[in-house]
């Protein structure tokens, strides 16, 4: 068995290898239940071809770092840490991957992260009760101990690493990553968006480690603003697609008005389980599990851009950005108006944007020249740039019942701001 | 609205543009729910990109239809009547798409194209009740209606055309047709299979009409040998893959094992929902769901092929195609061996595999050289030799739990044959 | 004949088809001659697939102007113009393409486009009297008298159009048009580079026509970001990819040496003509031309990035921008070292990087946002950031002889600006 | 300098890395000259993107053999000398690559492989005497001695291999080898006929030597069949199209009417210099080269395919595949029907193709079963089929200036058979 080795075919990085340790975590119940989660939320509603999942994006993160870590001739063991945390950093996600996250973070100040460090640790079980009588695979945190791995380094990389070894985390999280990489390529692949189309050859080429922190050479300053590019266009035209982002509010909200124990009861769920949850429940969750099925989502009945904000909206604008205050805003609009309680939702995505993917805005990255270390930002206007475009085209939305469309349009400015 | 129209970005095609009537069949809740169908069944355990749905596929097949009908310069009622065909022609499919055909089929006598057929003209609704009440937009039947479509011209072409005009049938059903080409390119997009990767721009350049039949001249022949080729690579070793194929007979033999007064109940149902509707059923059925979600697949226990058949196993083996003597087989094994109902299956896929694809084994077309009609086996041997090819490699096939794996290996012969 | 078309396949486009018109200017001695053009110079000489020629990217244009007339629905005699024009756009590019430009505009103060046209006014002949004996294919200029196409208006369009109808011109030669779409992809495909990539379906979608400009809808500013970036990229990487830029000096010098009568008769020469003419002259024309064949190049022995110029060199940057000044300079140098007459070549490539491609610097393009006019800038940060940006990363550059280059680094700062 | 690497861009296999032994032998003039030969002659008359070179050619052979020695596991030494093999196994190849074979043949009885050797062992000079004086680059056989390369070794592995090591012949010379699969995959790349489009981590992955000869397991069966059916469309449709074959049918006929001591003079020539040889010659031959140039091509007066052949005129056609005996026919035709010299050529395809692809008739290869080598026709019939599949679907041709098109239509069939 020792020996044993098994090949999965990739659409992006072709044939990735699975030997030793990774053979068995790919048939953990944890890696295995990313199958079942999309990578994209509800971005095929709007991209037909995005049904891809958190699975195969977890095997090009693999994959990736292995080859990073051949181009920067790390050693045995520091491949074999970064492989192995770059294979698990997804295993936390709940359904569709990002969507439901802020609602993790504003009942238990806790993210995906911290939910893969659980599961890391042993101390949480992806299964029910149920389930456990009919698998006995090892779980994840099963398999680590069996092989000796570090799980506490583990976490570490992927929480972005250590002062000791900088590079290994930044490998994972850092302004461009593997992790990133992969995730714009297998986006473009299956969206059929073509802005994620990046020069890894490239990447990895000029990746190189100096004073323990990883960095590219000059020749690499191309290619890392083509990387930043591509990001913030895959951001705004396909992450943040007005559509997409419409039906994961409606999820949120039903999600939301549900009245439960323990948020991870959910958050192990996978999206077709959690949409199955949402039929069992009241009237409002199976009428939103119904819409989505169908995709008869709710309407943008106002939005509002950044050049016309004023003083007095700015300071709301603000106000908004905190979750109770807009719930309670959310009800006021469906009293005065007389819309059914969570027909009506307010979006204020910034703040969201940056709890989900804090990368966005950090667009400098070492580059060695000549053996000194500088900025990104010393050999390129583009970046700094990059860091200051919008994203997405709307600072505030309102979305509501085709029905109410046009009386939340008359009545919006004067409800939030009058 | 009129003018309206809506492009929608396909990874395979680019961006599909589309007008009037095909602006609401998109909206119809029929053609949404494909977006819950998963093109290949369990492909996606073998090959992790697979996730793609029938929606998508309809979509391609419906954009083939439309570039083949402006190739071959058909009038405009005609271009409409078979893109219409070609986008609804896959409505009818149950969940996991071919994977519970054979339940139809043995205890209805029916199959997705009836099914098809029905929605079509009315007879049946996709909707439960519960959920109609959310959902308002029309069905496909009252859209055809509105726009004055000959439900039953669409129902002829799907099923492959009428004397009348028989290169529309062909266009969406005969030997080579754009049903096929569309989902051999999709396939091996999506697997990273590199198989199916047809040159589509040939085929609809030479693709002519002749006597009111469709036909390709003499310039097509290679790229006909090459979609045969094609289609028989992608069969061995995508389409019957031994692994996919055990997770299919996994959920056929689970869901046969129910007692329901109405097949049609469950051939409405999506990949998610009948997966969850298994998990409220009986311990087999939660068991076998539960095995799917996280990958414990049953395991081959004994494989037989061709050529080591003999007369007196020839016989059985013709025996063992009919469904009622195969799963008397099974239960003598089980009660032989002690194994749990429904914990074997045997599998000889040769006679479902004709009636899912019967196309499989039609390997000639009309060639058009110097106007004269010839066959495409007059220009090449390869069509003939492709047909004789076998797919798949196993004629005969035992899946079982692992722990009864070496017992069932070992009395296998004896039992079947002895 | 008139009904007669030709399809020819085009690795980016897919098949392109030429009918009427288009099917004599193709078989025409100017249009067949740019078979021999290679698209990039010398840049095979680093990227070893870049040997496409200004005949692809001519037919690439002409189907990329097709399309868009499509998509804004011109006049039949407005598509019929434009793509003419996109189809002759390039007549008149000498061998290898921009490398001997400045030749032509210092000794005649004219470029590849005054030449264009005087081909398509007949004022010039492609053939030497020997070849015109066997080819009796009409010329382009013949050609466009037998359909009657307007001669000054396609000059017009080539040139960037008149006020009348802007948007034609602006199709082909504005700061994003189908000419440059058309290059960057397939410069992309050829050399390996991903940069070039570009969305063009949503390009083309978002292509508009207002108040007699071209413009794109708000939703194609993400488009018009991902396109200019490309080329920035693509610059910075390839067109001035540092050994390419080595052989082009060294070609433009051997010519530049050699005295004669009529720049325009090596201005219609081929690729492989000029090289093989420069054989048939003195002892340095040979060098050099073998010298190119082997790839035996002067290699770099001075540069100098923008940083560190003071107000003195500064000054004397500002005069090495005149070529003259330049050449004596180089005598200087050859003296002062002994280096034997034209093995020492001082770079300055900024002004000639302008006057090669002024749309380099041209990064605003119109917006129609709800009915209105905006600019690019309007919506970005990152269109401005691009036109600061540096290309190429060397201001200044002393190549020569591998065997003079210590003695070169040594003297240069000194004989420059001491 | 030993640690010294280079990364060149590949658009088919990405960067290709070269080191040591490599590094040197890139800048050989042997093969910086590939640059100057195209891989498929006049291909580009008919795809218009098929400029690309043997010198890319080699390098993606030297890749995959890389890549097949690493999935072989083999020694290092044997690793460096089939990867050497595969970089310099073309470096013999004329002006036009094959198109000039038979020439050689004819008059020599040697091939592009004999040339091959004769540079490998420095018995010739890639160098005019003129040139050698400008370039100091060290020949191929140079650097083999200095690193102590076994010349007589990779002589052996280029002409197939002997009996010790067959595996590593096979590599590169077999019914299916890494020199086709990257002929096949680039050339569908550059021409954009999508037929050659092979899975090549397949067939690398099945890859394996079974007593001392490669073979594949059962796995690769149908890689095996893909690419056997992808180089027999390449043929039919790209390597023998009509008007490729017309081209190099006028080339040759130029080239055989000049008188010359050693046609070693012309096979070292590149492309463009042999043309330009041509136009310092004889009217006839600076006829040939202006045409050539300009497109301007000789017509197919009559073709005749197999299935029209009966005794006496199959007498004929083995009598024509003699060159001496058809030049008399040509000269007959010439007389009767008043033809200048060389303006008329009879095309007899088969008994070259043989010559210039002898693997186009070997099918079988063998396949590892359960540890017994097999043969592929065990497991499938389409490898025979396509063995006696046609190409090219013409058996015998004569072109002719476009003027006496006619008059040699109507007498061909009497000159010829009557």
């Amino acid at each position: 068995m020792n020996n044993a080795s098994k090949t999965i075919r990739d659409p992006i990085h072709g044939d990735i290898k699975l030997e030793g340790l990774f053979l068995e975590l790919i048939e953990a119940p944890e890696i295995q239940r990313l199958y079942d989660i999309k990578q994209l939320g509800f971005a095929h509603l709007v991209f037909p071809g995005a049904h891809h999942t958190r699975l195969e994006h977890s095997l090009g993160v693999y994959y990736m770092a292995s080859k990073a870590a051949d181009q920067l001739n790390l050693y045995k063991d520091e491949k074999e840490i970064i492989t192995c945390a770059a294979f698990l950093h997804d295993i936390g996600h709940g359904p569709f991957s990002h969507t439901l996250e802020h609602i993790l973070r504003d009942s238990l100040n806790a993210d995906h992260i911290d939910l893969t460090e659980k599961l890391i640790f042993g101390e949480h079980s992806i299964f029910s009760k149920e389930e456990k009588e009919f698998i006995d695979s090892p779980s994840v945190f099963e398999i680590l101990n069996k092989h000796n791995i570090d799980k506490k380094e583990i976490s570490n990389i992927i929480r972005g690493g250590t002062d000791k070894k900088k590079y290994l985390g930044q490998l994972l999280t850092s302004p461009v990553d593997v992790d990133q990489i992969d995730y714009l390529i297998r986006d473009s692949y299956y969206t059929g968006v073509a802005y994620g189309m990046i020069d890894v050859d490239r990447f990895l080429q000029t990746l190189t480690i100096n004073n323990n922190q990883l960095a590219v050479s000059k020749k690499g300053v191309g290619v890392l603003e083509n990387i930043l590019m591509a990001r913030n266009l895959m951001y705004s035209s396909v992450y943040f697609h007005k559509t997409v982002r419409i039906a994961e509010l409606m999820l949120a909200k039903a999600i939301e008005k549900i009245e439960r124990s323990n948020p991870f009861d959910f958050f192990k769920m996978t999206d077709a389980e959690i949409i199955n949850d949402l039929k069992s429940r009241e009237r409002f969750q199976y009428e939103i599990a119904t819409r989505l099925k169908f995709r008869k989502l709710f309407k943008q009945a106002f939005t509002k851009s950044k050049s016309t904000f004023d003083k007095n909206s700015n300071e709301i604008l603000k106000k908004l950005e905190n979750l109770k205050f807009r719930r309670e805003k959310e009800r006021e609009f469906e009293e005065e108006l007389n819309i059914p309680s969570g027909h009506l939702i307010i979006d204020v995505p910034s703040y969201e944007l940056l709890k989900a993917e804090p990368r966005i805005k950090q667009t400098d990255f070492p580059i060695v020249d000549q053996d000194k270390i500088k900025k990104l930002n010393d050999f390129t206007p583009v970046a700094e740039a990059i860091k200051l475009r919008d994203i997405p085209d709307w600072v505030l939305m309102i979305v509501t019942d085709e029905k109410y469309k046009e009386i939340v349009s008359k009545n919006a400015e004067n409800i939030l701001f009058g």
